[in-house]
């Protein structure tokens, strides 16, 4: 390889870098856990990071735990193009498919060919939720922000009245990632429907 | 293993999550790219990681990159109760030491034990250098803020004062991670310089 190939290499993962510094800047509706404002998709991607590393051992045994972090790491930088979507809007979840293929297509774009694909695959490994690496990382990502509204009095729930059996839905995700967290998140939905912060 | 026992771990790994959290709300002295506001710790942990992914060809051959990724992912939760040190206060940065080391005992002594030795001596090997992870590691975490620095029209170069002669030992560190990106950040301070961003 010649050092103009390697400056060129260099040049399109800067250029990359560059844009995808804009995902500290889209917000998503969950807030913090201390309610103080909204989390931007950025630091949410560092959470979940570090709750696979802290989680490891509740995935199905095997998962490759690498993978799945490179897939959290990764997972909404789509988002800088195509915005975040409430999951519990369901037309919106619809219309954000194509939104997402463009916006993957442009950013990871950015790339050098085969990182583009690299990069691509690990987003599409993640959305198609088949691989259990991709079914514990989803588990993940919906984990969080219950976490978060189980925080914060309802959070998100009380705020968009989303019922116990919506978020139960939801739930069914992280059982299919992870049996023990999903047991661990079903008490969370019990324990915010008792305190009155989430509709039955 | 018992039940009880797995029930135990989860309860400690969830009061750790729960607790870094709060890296969300620590504020570096380093704008986002766009110069919109200050990076907090977390958004800048996750953009290290894809900093890692993205740059790994440029680290010495041979790197365990998935380490790389987890010691950049850990490195900062300290801050959460020691904060965040600007590297050119050399007073701040000396009385820095003691407490990190008694955020590290406390933070990591969150986890189960075997995972709390873990993440600590990942944090550890961070901060020594010694390896080639940690060598490339360390490199991102300078490389970041003179790419927003260099963008924002000097950055906190500017405001503090900072002189191209102080950030070109800090260069040196990058050069010690990676020759090809300690040689991109030349290439950022002198523009700098030329720009009359940066004191020469």
């Amino acid at each position: 390889m010649t050092t103009a190939h390697h400056e060129d290499r260099l040049h399109a993962q800067i250029a990359f870098i560059l844009e995808i510094d804009k995902l500290k800047r889209v917000l998503r509706r969950n807030l913090l856990m201390d309610g103080s404002r909204r989390e931007n998709d950025a630091e949410h991607s560092w959470y979940l990071a570090m709750l696979a590393l802290v989680l490891a051992e509740h995935a199905e045994p095997g998962v490759d735990l690498g993978r799945v972090v490179r897939m959290l790491l990764v997972h909404d930088i789509v988002e800088i193009d195509a915005g975040d979507t409430f999951i519990y809007d369901v037309v919106a979840v619809e219309a954000q498919a194509a939104a997402e293929i463009a916006a993957a297509e442009r950013l990871f774009g950015l790339l050098p060919e085969e990182q583009a694909r690299e990069f691509r695959a690990l987003w599409e490994e993640f959305e198609a939720r088949e691989t259990p690496e991709a079914r514990f990382a989803k588990a993940l990502d919906r984990l969080a922000p219950m976490m978060a509204n189980h925080h914060n009095e309802g959070g998100t729930w009380a705020l968009y009245r989303v019922t116990a059996r919506q978020v139960l839905e939801k739930v069914a995700l992280i059982t299919d990632g992870s049996p023990r967290l999903g047991a661990f998140a079903t008490d969370l939905v019990e324990t915010s429907v008792a305190r009155g912060h989430l509709q039955p």
